[in-house]
């Protein structure tokens, strides 16, 4: 199996499901749907809906259980882009080769766009369509998972310590906290998340959780990696922007070397939390590796 | 009964149960927890709290099994106005009397202790603790109900139109439509939910919307009223800032004795509506002339 068009063919799934539960652009009003559009459809990899679909199949259910909660994942991803791209964050023009959305539509569009798409999350989640489809506790108890993820003490944790540690001396505590919240907690949750939905155990549950964790942090230090040695037209963004920023990042901190090391190490314990489960997360064990070559 | 004090009465009971379940001040990050805490004690009438408190009892359950609700909409109401007042948005100095949040805290910090209170309420609601004390058929409607009202259908959508609208001229359907989505949907939402948690009957919490939806459309037709007429020292807050922005409001539109009319036509609609369920809503037909008359 080809990983890359295993990849993009569960992507068009994605896609359709975000296109058909997002506003219509040509609905009033159009400007604010429009911008919600315009983020969720600038280019996303879709790795946190694939990744709860593949949990879902992984324990024994059918990706097509979990479809709303994939569209509520990258609604929250993409909310969370949305808003630290503001001038007041991290001030960014350009994400997925294209200008940020407050560029596009101006800065009071992209806080509420953002706030619309987080909110949105927790509607999709809740709605009738869902409550038909899965069982109550079953969607209560994504809810607070997709929401402690999404919360003070993780990911919104870790983009105020991203912001507040620039240009101050971290250590490498910091980093690593920074890392797991601000990205692997999201990514743990689109596993965990999916897994629940799809009636796995609590073991299964675990297990996923860990690959969960340490493919985040291995996803994050990548990212921090290519921020240094990556192609920007590849990326879509500029490069070399968190040494000019003083961002607390592990190259950063220690070096390119270390960083790869870590890399590694990540996907290791990834890859070896999942090995009880055998031949059924085999892709999982092929998004590994491809997290720890990813170029964009 | 003296609304006045039962009303302080019920707010100590709300600001408890925000205390303790926001996270601690001194808890890292501190920063970050402090921001969140100055705007949600910055001094709030805890209106939709209450009302949710109200429509329990309304209903035949007990204020007290709707404690977390109360928290999660006050979270909802203040993100909101965090949003509201930044830079970009209506950018205000001044809130409840104190300086606003990103004056304080920056801009930064203001965007995520917005997004953070907002994440918040979702977690409340569906954390172990609200599964413990209510069925989750009822939480996730709750959920639902919060969510649509919160999201780009309803007081997103009214902030949009609220920003996009001014300086243009506009039609008293595009007022109305500013007024019902950024402050009677939340209000409504508050007495849905309450009543929807406390068991109420399909019959009940139509009732109890129809009061909600016109007393929050007279609540911010007496704040537009305000910023007229009122005084900046009771309000917490500067005045004559509408007409400055061209802001689309009744008073503006058609002028403050019709504006007087009109808060009247909502209150009696608003009384009309609860008739039914006799002396039951006693408490909240005395609201309602509260809001009719509040000064601040």
């Amino acid at each position: 199996m080809d990983i890359d068009s295993y990849l993009a063919d569960k992507r068009q799934l994605v896609d359709r499901v975000l296109d058909e539960m997002l506003p219509q652009a040509d609905n009033e009003p159009s400007l604010l749907h429009r911008a919600m559009r315009y983020s969720i459809f600038a280019g996303g990899k879709r790795i946190r809906p694939i990744l709860a679909m593949e949990a879902a199949e992984v324990v024994g259910g059918s990706y097509k259980s979990v479809m709303i909660l994939t569209a509520a994942l990258e609604c929250v991803h993409t909310y969370s882009l949305i808003h630290d791209d503001l001038p007041a964050m991290d001030d960014d023009d350009l994400r997925r080769g294209k200008p940020t959305l407050h560029k596009v539509f101006g800065e009071a569009v992209a806080i509420l766009a953002g706030d619309a798409l987080l909110t949105f999350a927790f509607e999709a989640i809740s709605s009738p369509t869902a409550a038909r489809a899965c069982r109550a506790e079953q969607l209560l108890g994504v809810i607070y998972e997709l929401a402690y993820a999404s919360g003070f003490r993780r990911l919104i944790k870790g983009q105020f310590l991203d912001i507040s540690s620039e240009g101050k001396p971290v250590d490498a505590e910091t980093v690593d906290c920074i890392v797991s919240s601000k990205t692997a907690a999201l990514i743990r949750a689109s596993l965990t998340c999916g897994a629940l939905l799809a009636g796995g155990s609590v073991e299964e549950i675990e297990i996923l959780g860990c690959y969960g964790e340490n493919l985040g942090k291995a996803f994050q230090i990548r990212d921090d990696l290519l921020d240094i040695e990556g192609d920007p037209n590849k990326l879509g963004k500029a490069v070399r922007k968190d040494q000019q920023r003083g961002k607390a990042t592990f190259p950063g901190l220690l070096g390119i070397e270390i960083a790869r090391e870590m890399i590694q190490k990540h996907l290791s314990i990834a890859l070896e939390a999942i090995s009880p489960l055998g031949e059924k997360a085999a892709i999982l064990s092929k998004i590994g590796k491809y997290i720890g070559q990813r170029i964009n």
